[in-house]
Protein backbone atom coordinates (compact mmCIF):
# COMPACT_ATOMS: atom_id res chain seq x y z
CA UNK A 1 0.00 0.00 0.00
CA UNK A 2 2.28 2.21 -1.06
CA UNK A 3 -0.10 4.81 -2.46
CA UNK A 4 -1.62 5.12 1.03
CA UNK A 5 1.46 5.51 3.11
CA UNK A 6 2.41 8.08 0.06
CA UNK A 7 -1.03 10.29 0.30
CA UNK A 8 -1.46 10.50 4.23
CA UNK A 9 2.32 12.00 5.25
CA UNK A 10 0.51 15.43 6.34
CA UNK A 11 -3.16 14.37 7.26
CA UNK A 12 -4.71 16.39 10.61
CA UNK A 13 -6.01 14.21 12.89
CA UNK A 14 -9.15 14.17 15.52
CA UNK A 15 -9.73 17.38 14.42
CA UNK A 16 -13.58 18.53 14.65
CA UNK A 17 -13.88 21.63 11.65
CA UNK A 18 -14.89 22.77 8.62
CA UNK A 19 -11.48 23.70 7.19
CA UNK A 20 -9.67 21.61 4.51
CA UNK A 21 -5.86 21.77 4.84
CA UNK A 22 -4.21 22.81 1.62
CA UNK A 23 -3.48 19.31 1.71
CA UNK A 24 -6.31 17.37 1.17
CA UNK A 25 -7.24 20.69 -1.26
CA UNK A 26 -3.97 19.19 -3.50
CA UNK A 27 -5.35 16.02 -3.57
CA UNK A 28 -8.91 17.08 -4.73
CA UNK A 29 -7.40 18.64 -7.46
CA UNK A 30 -4.69 15.78 -8.81
CA UNK A 31 -8.19 13.92 -8.76
CA UNK A 32 -9.70 16.91 -11.17
CA UNK A 33 -7.06 17.19 -13.50
CA UNK A 34 -6.72 13.31 -14.13
CA UNK A 35 -10.25 12.26 -14.56
CA UNK A 36 -11.88 14.86 -16.80
CA UNK A 37 -9.31 14.05 -19.99
CA UNK A 38 -11.75 10.76 -20.94
CA UNK A 39 -14.74 10.57 -22.05
CA UNK A 40 -15.61 6.72 -21.54
CA UNK A 41 -18.50 5.42 -23.76
CA UNK A 42 -20.38 7.50 -26.11
CA UNK A 43 -24.08 6.88 -24.22
CA UNK A 44 -22.80 7.64 -20.85
CA UNK A 45 -23.92 10.67 -19.45
CA UNK A 46 -22.73 11.50 -15.92
CA UNK A 47 -21.60 14.04 -13.91
CA UNK A 48 -20.01 15.00 -10.34
CA UNK A 49 -19.09 18.12 -8.40
CA UNK A 50 -17.89 18.90 -5.22
CA UNK A 51 -18.30 22.37 -3.64
CA UNK A 52 -14.96 24.20 -2.98
CA UNK A 53 -15.64 27.06 -1.37
CA UNK A 54 -18.05 27.99 1.63
CA UNK A 55 -21.22 29.49 1.11
CA UNK A 56 -22.17 32.26 3.80
CA UNK A 57 -25.70 32.19 4.97
CA UNK A 58 -27.37 31.13 1.89
CA UNK A 59 -31.20 32.90 0.73
CA UNK A 60 -33.73 30.46 0.45
CA UNK A 61 -33.58 30.66 -3.03
CA UNK A 62 -30.12 30.19 -3.52
CA UNK A 63 -28.83 27.70 -6.04
CA UNK A 64 -25.94 25.43 -4.66
CA UNK A 65 -23.21 25.79 -7.08
CA UNK A 66 -20.79 23.07 -6.87
CA UNK A 67 -18.09 24.39 -8.59
CA UNK A 68 -15.30 21.84 -8.48
CA UNK A 69 -16.13 19.44 -11.52
CA UNK A 70 -14.57 16.04 -11.09
CA UNK A 71 -16.81 13.82 -13.49
CA UNK A 72 -18.57 15.37 -16.53
CA UNK A 73 -18.83 12.14 -18.91
CA UNK A 74 -20.53 11.88 -22.53
CA UNK A 75 -21.02 15.52 -22.76
CA UNK A 76 -23.11 15.87 -19.46
CA UNK A 77 -24.35 19.51 -19.36
CA UNK A 78 -24.01 19.84 -15.48
CA UNK A 79 -22.76 23.55 -15.54
CA UNK A 80 -20.70 24.78 -12.41
CA UNK A 81 -21.06 28.46 -13.32
CA UNK A 82 -24.87 28.01 -12.31
CA UNK A 83 -25.03 24.78 -10.69
CA UNK A 84 -27.31 24.09 -13.01
CA UNK A 85 -27.76 20.53 -15.20
CA UNK A 86 -29.34 20.80 -18.37
CA UNK A 87 -30.87 17.52 -19.85
CA UNK A 88 -29.38 16.70 -23.48
CA UNK A 89 -30.73 12.95 -23.10
CA UNK A 90 -34.00 11.72 -22.43
CA UNK A 91 -34.05 9.18 -19.90
CA UNK A 92 -34.33 8.05 -16.36
CA UNK A 93 -31.34 10.32 -14.31
CA UNK A 94 -30.53 9.43 -10.53
CA UNK A 95 -29.04 12.09 -9.05
CA UNK A 96 -27.72 12.53 -5.07
CA UNK A 97 -26.21 15.52 -3.27
CA UNK A 98 -24.74 16.07 0.11
CA UNK A 99 -24.81 18.90 2.20
CA UNK A 100 -22.51 19.58 5.15
CA UNK A 101 -22.97 22.35 7.97
CA UNK A 102 -21.09 23.15 11.13
CA UNK A 103 -22.64 22.20 14.66
CA UNK A 104 -26.18 24.07 15.82
CA UNK A 105 -26.77 25.00 12.00
CA UNK A 106 -29.36 23.08 10.19
CA UNK A 107 -30.13 23.40 5.77
CA UNK A 108 -32.57 21.82 4.10
CA UNK A 109 -32.41 21.72 0.35
CA UNK A 110 -34.57 20.69 -2.51
CA UNK A 111 -33.74 18.76 -5.74
CA UNK A 112 -36.17 21.26 -8.37
CA UNK A 113 -36.71 19.43 -12.20
CA UNK A 114 -37.54 22.67 -13.86
CA UNK A 115 -40.22 24.68 -11.00
CA UNK A 116 -41.02 21.71 -9.32
CA UNK A 117 -39.38 19.93 -6.35
CA UNK A 118 -38.55 15.94 -6.75
CA UNK A 119 -36.74 15.48 -3.63
CA UNK A 120 -35.82 17.10 -0.14
CA UNK A 121 -32.71 16.81 1.88
CA UNK A 122 -31.94 18.09 5.32
CA UNK A 123 -28.65 17.97 7.89
CA UNK A 124 -27.86 19.86 11.00
CA UNK A 125 -27.53 19.18 14.37
CA UNK A 126 -27.71 21.37 17.81
CA UNK A 127 -24.51 20.72 19.08
CA UNK A 128 -21.14 21.33 18.06
CA UNK A 129 -20.08 18.85 15.93
CA UNK A 130 -20.72 19.56 12.45
CA UNK A 131 -22.62 17.07 10.12
CA UNK A 132 -22.85 16.26 6.48
CA UNK A 133 -26.54 14.62 4.52
CA UNK A 134 -27.41 13.38 1.24
CA UNK A 135 -30.11 11.93 -0.26
CA UNK A 136 -30.47 10.60 -3.76
CA UNK A 137 -33.63 10.79 -6.45
CA UNK A 138 -34.72 9.09 -9.58
CA UNK A 139 -36.14 10.76 -12.37
CA UNK A 140 -37.52 10.92 -16.18
CA UNK A 141 -35.85 13.95 -18.02
CA UNK A 142 -36.72 15.70 -21.73
CA UNK A 143 -34.46 17.24 -23.52
CA UNK A 144 -33.91 20.48 -21.82
CA UNK A 145 -35.13 19.68 -18.44
CA UNK A 146 -33.11 21.50 -15.90
CA UNK A 147 -31.96 20.40 -12.40
CA UNK A 148 -30.48 21.62 -9.49
CA UNK A 149 -30.13 21.73 -6.04
CA UNK A 150 -31.89 24.67 -4.26
CA UNK A 151 -31.38 26.09 -0.36
CA UNK A 152 -35.41 25.52 1.51
CA UNK A 153 -35.63 26.80 4.90
CA UNK A 154 -32.20 27.17 7.39
CA UNK A 155 -31.29 28.37 10.55
CA UNK A 156 -30.55 31.79 10.35
CA UNK A 157 -26.42 32.23 9.58
CA UNK A 158 -26.10 28.56 8.56
CA UNK A 159 -23.18 28.21 6.11
CA UNK A 160 -22.84 25.43 3.17
CA UNK A 161 -19.84 24.28 4.38
CA UNK A 162 -17.24 23.12 1.31
CA UNK A 163 -15.65 19.27 0.09
CA UNK A 164 -18.20 16.98 1.76
CA UNK A 165 -20.96 19.35 -0.09
CA UNK A 166 -21.57 17.17 -3.60
CA UNK A 167 -23.52 16.78 -6.68
CA UNK A 168 -23.58 13.71 -8.46
CA UNK A 169 -25.86 12.29 -11.48
CA UNK A 170 -26.34 10.08 -14.40
CA UNK A 171 -28.46 8.69 -16.95
CA UNK A 172 -29.63 4.96 -16.57
CA UNK B 1 -33.66 32.66 -13.53
CA UNK B 2 -36.94 33.39 -14.06
CA UNK B 3 -38.18 29.88 -12.84
CA UNK B 4 -36.66 30.14 -9.42
CA UNK B 5 -38.19 33.88 -9.22
CA UNK B 6 -41.87 32.30 -10.16
CA UNK B 7 -41.20 29.56 -7.68
CA UNK B 8 -40.18 30.53 -4.15
CA UNK B 9 -42.58 34.04 -3.49
CA UNK B 10 -43.82 31.80 -0.65
CA UNK B 11 -40.95 30.05 0.86
CA UNK B 12 -41.32 30.06 4.95
CA UNK B 13 -37.72 31.01 5.86
CA UNK B 14 -35.71 29.90 9.04
CA UNK B 15 -37.55 27.51 10.63
CA UNK B 16 -36.75 24.09 12.13
CA UNK B 17 -39.56 21.80 11.87
CA UNK B 18 -40.98 18.66 9.84
CA UNK B 19 -44.21 20.56 9.00
CA UNK B 20 -44.79 21.03 4.57
CA UNK B 21 -46.23 24.27 3.51
CA UNK B 22 -49.05 24.04 0.92
CA UNK B 23 -46.45 25.55 -1.45
CA UNK B 24 -43.96 22.87 -1.12
CA UNK B 25 -46.85 20.00 -1.52
CA UNK B 26 -48.29 21.77 -4.52
CA UNK B 27 -44.90 22.04 -6.35
CA UNK B 28 -44.09 18.32 -5.27
CA UNK B 29 -47.77 17.30 -7.03
CA UNK B 30 -47.07 19.30 -9.98
CA UNK B 31 -43.65 17.57 -10.25
CA UNK B 32 -45.62 14.18 -9.60
CA UNK B 33 -48.15 14.99 -12.90
CA UNK B 34 -45.58 15.81 -15.07
CA UNK B 35 -43.64 12.93 -14.90
CA UNK B 36 -45.64 9.73 -14.82
CA UNK B 37 -47.26 10.25 -17.89
CA UNK B 38 -43.88 9.23 -20.20
CA UNK B 39 -42.08 5.93 -20.06
CA UNK B 40 -38.62 6.59 -21.31
CA UNK B 41 -36.78 3.82 -22.62
CA UNK B 42 -38.54 0.06 -22.75
CA UNK B 43 -35.41 -1.68 -20.27
CA UNK B 44 -34.91 1.00 -17.85
CA UNK B 45 -36.59 0.00 -14.50
CA UNK B 46 -36.89 2.63 -12.23
CA UNK B 47 -39.02 4.36 -9.44
CA UNK B 48 -38.90 6.84 -7.12
CA UNK B 49 -42.01 7.50 -4.09
CA UNK B 50 -41.67 10.39 -1.68
CA UNK B 51 -43.78 9.58 2.18
CA UNK B 52 -46.13 12.24 1.91
CA UNK B 53 -47.74 11.76 5.09
CA UNK B 54 -46.53 11.25 8.97
CA UNK B 55 -45.95 7.77 10.02
CA UNK B 56 -46.67 8.08 13.73
CA UNK B 57 -44.81 5.55 15.70
CA UNK B 58 -44.97 2.94 13.49
CA UNK B 59 -44.23 -0.81 14.66
CA UNK B 60 -40.63 -2.81 14.72
CA UNK B 61 -42.79 -4.25 11.48
CA UNK B 62 -44.15 -1.41 9.95
CA UNK B 63 -43.02 -1.40 6.06
CA UNK B 64 -42.67 2.00 5.17
CA UNK B 65 -45.19 2.71 2.25
CA UNK B 66 -43.98 6.10 0.52
CA UNK B 67 -46.97 7.01 -1.32
CA UNK B 68 -46.37 9.32 -3.39
CA UNK B 69 -44.84 8.23 -6.58
CA UNK B 70 -42.59 10.56 -8.93
CA UNK B 71 -41.08 7.71 -10.99
CA UNK B 72 -42.11 4.76 -12.00
CA UNK B 73 -40.76 4.02 -15.22
CA UNK B 74 -40.61 0.77 -17.74
CA UNK B 75 -42.98 -1.30 -16.11
CA UNK B 76 -41.03 -1.03 -12.88
CA UNK B 77 -43.58 -2.50 -10.40
CA UNK B 78 -43.01 -0.37 -7.08
CA UNK B 79 -46.42 -0.51 -5.39
CA UNK B 80 -47.37 3.10 -3.38
CA UNK B 81 -50.17 0.99 -1.27
CA UNK B 82 -48.02 -2.05 -0.13
CA UNK B 83 -44.27 0.10 -0.17
CA UNK B 84 -43.26 -3.30 -1.94
CA UNK B 85 -41.30 -3.62 -5.08
CA UNK B 86 -41.57 -6.66 -7.28
CA UNK B 87 -38.63 -7.52 -9.51
CA UNK B 88 -40.28 -8.31 -13.01
CA UNK B 89 -37.00 -8.52 -14.78
CA UNK B 90 -34.07 -10.39 -13.04
CA UNK B 91 -30.87 -8.15 -12.79
CA UNK B 92 -29.01 -5.79 -10.56
CA UNK B 93 -30.62 -3.28 -8.82
CA UNK B 94 -29.69 -0.31 -6.72
CA UNK B 95 -31.73 1.12 -3.67
CA UNK B 96 -31.64 4.15 -1.51
CA UNK B 97 -34.13 5.49 0.62
CA UNK B 98 -34.25 8.34 3.22
CA UNK B 99 -35.77 8.99 6.41
CA UNK B 100 -36.69 12.24 8.21
CA UNK B 101 -37.38 12.35 11.95
CA UNK B 102 -37.56 15.15 14.66
CA UNK B 103 -35.20 16.02 17.05
CA UNK B 104 -34.70 13.48 20.06
CA UNK B 105 -36.18 10.91 18.31
CA UNK B 106 -34.39 8.06 15.97
CA UNK B 107 -35.55 5.65 13.52
CA UNK B 108 -33.65 2.20 12.47
CA UNK B 109 -34.48 1.02 9.26
CA UNK B 110 -34.17 -2.36 7.07
CA UNK B 111 -33.29 -2.47 3.63
CA UNK B 112 -35.01 -5.97 2.60
CA UNK B 113 -35.04 -8.26 0.04
CA UNK B 114 -37.63 -11.21 0.39
CA UNK B 115 -36.83 -12.30 4.09
CA UNK B 116 -33.58 -11.29 4.22
CA UNK B 117 -31.44 -7.71 5.68
CA UNK B 118 -29.38 -6.91 2.01
CA UNK B 119 -28.88 -3.23 4.20
CA UNK B 120 -29.75 -0.64 6.95
CA UNK B 121 -29.88 2.98 7.96
CA UNK B 122 -30.49 5.10 11.15
CA UNK B 123 -31.15 8.64 11.71
CA UNK B 124 -31.83 10.54 14.94
CA UNK B 125 -30.20 12.71 17.36
CA UNK B 126 -30.85 13.80 20.42
CA UNK B 127 -31.40 17.88 19.99
CA UNK B 128 -34.08 19.74 19.41
CA UNK B 129 -33.15 19.32 15.39
CA UNK B 130 -34.95 16.96 13.40
CA UNK B 131 -32.68 15.30 10.96
CA UNK B 132 -32.68 13.22 7.62
CA UNK B 133 -30.56 10.08 6.71
CA UNK B 134 -30.36 8.20 3.94
CA UNK B 135 -28.54 4.86 2.44
CA UNK B 136 -27.92 2.50 -0.61
CA UNK B 137 -27.70 -0.38 -1.66
CA UNK B 138 -27.54 -3.08 -4.56
CA UNK B 139 -28.67 -6.06 -4.73
CA UNK B 140 -29.18 -8.51 -7.46
CA UNK B 141 -32.80 -9.77 -7.83
CA UNK B 142 -34.52 -12.47 -9.87
CA UNK B 143 -37.86 -12.43 -11.25
CA UNK B 144 -40.87 -12.20 -8.21
CA UNK B 145 -38.14 -11.12 -5.48
CA UNK B 146 -40.03 -8.51 -3.64
CA UNK B 147 -37.82 -5.37 -1.86
CA UNK B 148 -39.10 -2.96 0.72
CA UNK B 149 -38.50 -0.78 3.51
CA UNK B 150 -39.06 -2.02 6.75
CA UNK B 151 -38.48 0.23 10.67
CA UNK B 152 -36.60 -1.87 12.76
CA UNK B 153 -35.62 -0.71 16.90
CA UNK B 154 -36.67 3.16 16.91
CA UNK B 155 -37.02 5.68 19.86
CA UNK B 156 -40.45 5.35 21.75
CA UNK B 157 -42.86 7.75 19.76
CA UNK B 158 -40.61 8.17 17.13
CA UNK B 159 -42.41 9.60 13.83
CA UNK B 160 -41.18 9.20 10.57
CA UNK B 161 -41.46 12.88 8.73
CA UNK B 162 -42.98 13.47 5.89
CA UNK B 163 -41.63 14.54 2.37
CA UNK B 164 -37.83 14.45 2.97
CA UNK B 165 -38.63 10.95 3.77
CA UNK B 166 -38.00 9.03 -0.04
CA UNK B 167 -37.65 5.52 -1.80
CA UNK B 168 -35.94 5.17 -5.20
CA UNK B 169 -34.35 2.34 -7.32
CA UNK B 170 -33.16 1.32 -10.52
CA UNK B 171 -31.78 -1.84 -12.60
CA UNK B 172 -28.67 -1.16 -14.18
CA UNK C 1 -47.36 -10.74 4.65
CA UNK C 2 -45.90 -14.07 6.04
CA UNK C 3 -42.24 -13.28 5.54
CA UNK C 4 -42.32 -10.60 7.60
CA UNK C 5 -43.98 -12.47 10.85
CA UNK C 6 -41.57 -15.35 10.14
CA UNK C 7 -38.87 -12.53 10.13
CA UNK C 8 -39.68 -10.32 13.01
CA UNK C 9 -40.47 -12.34 15.69
CA UNK C 10 -37.66 -11.76 17.95
CA UNK C 11 -36.40 -8.59 17.46
CA UNK C 12 -35.07 -5.77 20.00
CA UNK C 13 -37.07 -2.73 20.30
CA UNK C 14 -36.55 0.48 20.86
CA UNK C 15 -32.95 0.75 21.43
CA UNK C 16 -30.57 3.01 20.54
CA UNK C 17 -27.06 1.45 20.15
CA UNK C 18 -25.10 -0.15 17.64
CA UNK C 19 -25.08 -3.92 18.66
CA UNK C 20 -26.63 -6.18 16.33
CA UNK C 21 -28.40 -9.27 17.59
CA UNK C 22 -27.73 -12.74 16.49
CA UNK C 23 -31.42 -12.95 14.69
CA UNK C 24 -29.91 -9.66 12.83
CA UNK C 25 -27.15 -11.69 11.57
CA UNK C 26 -28.40 -14.48 10.43
CA UNK C 27 -30.80 -12.67 8.16
CA UNK C 28 -27.39 -10.80 6.73
CA UNK C 29 -25.60 -14.15 6.23
CA UNK C 30 -28.80 -15.71 4.41
CA UNK C 31 -29.36 -12.43 2.27
CA UNK C 32 -25.10 -13.52 1.15
CA UNK C 33 -25.43 -16.77 0.69
CA UNK C 34 -28.71 -16.45 -1.75
CA UNK C 35 -26.98 -13.35 -4.04
CA UNK C 36 -23.80 -14.21 -4.47
CA UNK C 37 -24.53 -17.45 -6.50
CA UNK C 38 -25.48 -15.64 -9.47
CA UNK C 39 -24.20 -13.60 -11.84
CA UNK C 40 -26.95 -11.77 -14.15
CA UNK C 41 -25.47 -10.42 -17.20
CA UNK C 42 -22.39 -10.08 -18.89
CA UNK C 43 -21.60 -6.00 -18.77
CA UNK C 44 -22.57 -5.60 -15.50
CA UNK C 45 -20.42 -4.58 -12.97
CA UNK C 46 -22.07 -4.22 -9.39
CA UNK C 47 -20.59 -4.67 -5.79
CA UNK C 48 -22.39 -4.35 -1.81
CA UNK C 49 -20.82 -4.96 1.08
CA UNK C 50 -21.53 -4.81 4.63
CA UNK C 51 -19.12 -4.37 7.80
CA UNK C 52 -20.04 -6.63 9.89
CA UNK C 53 -17.56 -5.88 12.70
CA UNK C 54 -16.34 -2.87 14.78
CA UNK C 55 -13.72 -1.22 13.28
CA UNK C 56 -12.25 -0.02 16.92
CA UNK C 57 -10.74 3.27 16.77
CA UNK C 58 -9.23 3.16 13.36
CA UNK C 59 -5.60 5.13 12.41
CA UNK C 60 -6.00 7.87 9.60
CA UNK C 61 -4.76 5.72 6.87
CA UNK C 62 -7.20 2.78 7.94
CA UNK C 63 -8.67 1.45 4.28
CA UNK C 64 -12.71 0.22 5.64
CA UNK C 65 -12.61 -3.01 5.03
CA UNK C 66 -16.11 -3.56 4.63
CA UNK C 67 -16.21 -7.53 4.99
CA UNK C 68 -19.71 -9.22 4.18
CA UNK C 69 -19.98 -9.11 0.65
CA UNK C 70 -23.83 -9.20 -0.55
CA UNK C 71 -23.07 -8.49 -4.22
CA UNK C 72 -20.48 -8.83 -6.60
CA UNK C 73 -21.64 -9.17 -10.00
CA UNK C 74 -20.14 -9.39 -13.37
CA UNK C 75 -16.85 -9.90 -11.85
CA UNK C 76 -16.45 -7.30 -10.04
CA UNK C 77 -13.43 -7.28 -8.18
CA UNK C 78 -14.36 -5.78 -5.06
CA UNK C 79 -11.88 -7.17 -2.02
CA UNK C 80 -13.50 -7.22 0.96
CA UNK C 81 -9.92 -8.60 2.56
CA UNK C 82 -8.26 -5.14 1.53
CA UNK C 83 -11.54 -3.24 1.14
CA UNK C 84 -10.26 -2.12 -2.30
CA UNK C 85 -12.34 -1.81 -5.40
CA UNK C 86 -10.24 -2.43 -8.82
CA UNK C 87 -11.52 -1.11 -12.10
CA UNK C 88 -11.15 -4.14 -15.11
CA UNK C 89 -13.59 -2.46 -17.17
CA UNK C 90 -12.92 1.18 -18.15
CA UNK C 91 -15.89 3.23 -17.53
CA UNK C 92 -18.34 5.27 -15.41
CA UNK C 93 -18.96 4.12 -11.96
CA UNK C 94 -20.77 5.56 -9.03
CA UNK C 95 -19.98 4.44 -5.27
CA UNK C 96 -21.85 5.27 -2.23
CA UNK C 97 -21.15 4.52 1.20
CA UNK C 98 -21.74 4.85 4.56
CA UNK C 99 -20.39 4.94 8.13
CA UNK C 100 -22.14 4.31 11.78
CA UNK C 101 -20.65 6.02 14.70
CA UNK C 102 -22.01 5.89 18.70
CA UNK C 103 -23.01 9.14 20.16
CA UNK C 104 -20.42 11.52 20.84
CA UNK C 105 -17.87 10.87 18.47
CA UNK C 106 -17.30 11.47 14.88
CA UNK C 107 -15.92 9.74 11.54
CA UNK C 108 -14.65 11.74 8.39
CA UNK C 109 -13.99 9.65 5.29
CA UNK C 110 -12.90 9.77 2.06
CA UNK C 111 -13.50 8.20 -0.99
CA UNK C 112 -10.07 7.66 -2.52
CA UNK C 113 -9.22 6.88 -6.58
CA UNK C 114 -5.58 5.84 -7.07
CA UNK C 115 -3.78 8.31 -4.41
CA UNK C 116 -6.72 11.37 -5.31
CA UNK C 117 -9.51 11.97 -2.60
CA UNK C 118 -12.75 12.10 -4.97
CA UNK C 119 -15.50 12.44 -2.49
CA UNK C 120 -15.98 12.94 1.40
CA UNK C 121 -18.29 11.73 3.93
CA UNK C 122 -18.68 12.57 7.59
CA UNK C 123 -21.40 11.37 10.35
CA UNK C 124 -21.26 11.97 14.43
CA UNK C 125 -22.87 13.86 17.11
CA UNK C 126 -22.30 15.06 20.76
CA UNK C 127 -25.29 13.06 22.20
CA UNK C 128 -25.81 9.85 23.06
CA UNK C 129 -27.46 9.01 20.10
CA UNK C 130 -25.51 6.81 17.71
CA UNK C 131 -25.85 8.00 14.07
CA UNK C 132 -25.23 6.88 10.29
CA UNK C 133 -24.24 8.92 7.38
CA UNK C 134 -23.65 8.42 3.65
CA UNK C 135 -22.31 9.81 0.83
CA UNK C 136 -22.49 9.26 -3.23
CA UNK C 137 -19.80 9.85 -6.06
CA UNK C 138 -19.87 9.15 -9.43
CA UNK C 139 -16.05 9.16 -11.37
CA UNK C 140 -14.47 7.63 -14.70
CA UNK C 141 -12.29 4.83 -14.13
CA UNK C 142 -9.38 3.27 -16.23
CA UNK C 143 -8.01 -0.52 -16.05
CA UNK C 144 -6.05 -1.20 -13.43
CA UNK C 145 -7.49 1.85 -10.85
CA UNK C 146 -8.08 1.36 -7.57
CA UNK C 147 -10.85 2.51 -5.46
CA UNK C 148 -11.50 2.52 -1.55
CA UNK C 149 -12.96 4.00 1.97
CA UNK C 150 -10.30 5.69 3.82
CA UNK C 151 -10.95 7.24 7.49
CA UNK C 152 -9.76 10.83 7.70
CA UNK C 153 -9.59 12.70 10.70
CA UNK C 154 -11.95 11.46 13.45
CA UNK C 155 -12.65 12.17 17.27
CA UNK C 156 -10.28 10.04 19.26
CA UNK C 157 -11.85 6.68 20.25
CA UNK C 158 -14.49 6.74 17.41
CA UNK C 159 -15.01 2.96 16.16
CA UNK C 160 -17.09 2.32 13.10
CA UNK C 161 -19.98 0.68 14.00
CA UNK C 162 -20.87 -2.63 11.88
CA UNK C 163 -24.18 -3.36 9.66
CA UNK C 164 -25.11 0.60 9.11
CA UNK C 165 -21.26 0.87 7.47
CA UNK C 166 -21.71 -0.17 3.91
CA UNK C 167 -19.80 -0.14 0.73
CA UNK C 168 -21.63 -0.22 -2.80
CA UNK C 169 -20.38 0.52 -6.64
CA UNK C 170 -21.65 -0.20 -9.85
CA UNK C 171 -20.62 0.44 -13.48
CA UNK C 172 -23.01 2.88 -15.44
Amino acid sequence: MNQLQLKRTNQSMAHQASSISSDEKRRIQSGHHRITRVSPKEDVVAFHAILAHQISDPSNNHVVKYNHVITNAGGAHYNSDTGIFTCTQTGVYVFSWSIFVEGHHFIFTDLVRNNAVIGSAQTGQDTGFSIAGSATVTVHLEVGDVVWVLVNRHGSGSDIQPYLSMFTGFRL
